[in-house]
């Protein structure tokens, strides 16, 4: 099903709140009882067509997640992914925009952030928009508790440098950084949409795994 | 010249006493008198057949270099590059051990430390011994001055991957990341031998700056 026009796109995320949560704002604090458990929960901004957020919470049970994700046409994708999935109930989606996370949720209310292929923004005078920038780590960084994490992975170089330098500058601690996660490519990996069409073309997939560290 | 055997190349290595520097540790605090200048003094650890250290020297006669090389099969080729070179007035090699580095300068006396190509040790219980393992770190910190900067070139993924975790663990800041050198190719990069090699095979060649910082 392809869904190109905004209004059937709008009409179908309607008809699909028990996966896109309408008014999120009012569940600020109150995730946990959503989802009918005190169980970690991970975001990943920017979900795109959803494949990576459906296969970790089919992978991961005990954990709680929510893809993020601005653009109706794209969601759209990834309510057809959890719909094909049978729509496992520790997952849901967001139609929000990633700057203003602490709309909708409170400090320590999340526990990891996934971060994947995110549009890199090429141009230094874009670099704001870069969802590693200090200004986006200082938003993750209220809303993790003590010693959160990002998980990060993406194909284009430029982000990835840009990203290292950004969180090293911002006190984060790198816990792990691969250059080629495919040649190692752990076995709980899950592929992103983006991830299956660089990695064939033969680009190194970069990923990863910083900590806010309490000074 | 090719000099194979040990006794052939100590007789050479003397014979350039001009060059490769007898009994350095009588040195240590005298470098700039034996410059004639007060320079900046770059150092490079490792520094193989001598091709980049000879061709920084020849490219910045305002800063002197010292090249380090352990091994006398290996620095006889350094000093043939240097001979080659007519004799750089502001370069000098050392036949010593780069853990060593305390007996041969004092605090402050090194502006800049280079590392090329550095030998992985890719098994994890010799991690110790990585040009850029905490423990050379802390060498490095005690002779640089505050703000000191360490330049590290590398076709070694599992290499440059440590080496980004042990410089931010260390509380380094990440000046500059490159993850692919070439693709860059700044006008003033000058090639070390193993570059030249691996580069040519189309690995991707990696770079960093980073800087000690004042706590
Ligand atoms: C390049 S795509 C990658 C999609 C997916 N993560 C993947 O790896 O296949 C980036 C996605 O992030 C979304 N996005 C960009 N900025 C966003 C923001 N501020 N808030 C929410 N989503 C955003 C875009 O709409 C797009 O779908
Ligand atoms: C892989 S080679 C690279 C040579 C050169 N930098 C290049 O890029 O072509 C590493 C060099 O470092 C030297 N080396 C290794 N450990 C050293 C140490 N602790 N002190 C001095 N030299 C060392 C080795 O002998 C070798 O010549």
């Amino acid at each position: 099903m392809r869904l190109r026009h905004k209004p059937w796109a709008e009409e179908f995320i309607t008809e699909n709140a028990h996966i896109v949560v309408p008014n999120p704002e009012e569940q600020k604090g109150k995730w946990a009882a959503l989802f009918g458990n005190d169980n970690p929960l991970h975001i990943e901004v920017g979900t795109g067509k959803g494949q990576f957020i459906t296969g970790m919470a089919l992978q991961n049970p005990d954990i709680n997640y929510i893809g993020i994700e601005l653009f109706p046409s794209v969601i759209v994708c990834a309510v057809e992914k959890v719909l094909a999935a049978e729509t496992p109930k520790n997952l849901r989606l967001l139609k929000v925009d990633g700057a203003e996370l602490e709309n909708y949720f409170e400090k320590g209310e999340i526990d990891r952030v996934y971060l994947n292929f995110s549009d890199p923004w090429p141009k230094k005078r874009h670099a704001k928009r870069r969802l590693t920038h200090a200004s986006f780590l200082s938003i993750y960084e209220r809303l993790l508790p003590d010693n959160g994490e990002i998980h990060f992975k993406t194909d284009n170089r430029g982000l990835f440098e840009f990203s290292l330098v950004s969180m090293n500058e911002y006190g984060m601690k790198l816990k792990y950084v691969s250059l080629d996660l495919h040649a190692e490519m752990p076995e709980n990996n899950i592929m992103t949409e983006y991830e299956e069409k660089f990695s064939a073309k033969g680009q190194p997939i970069y990923r990863l795994e910083s900590q806010f560290v309490t000074k």
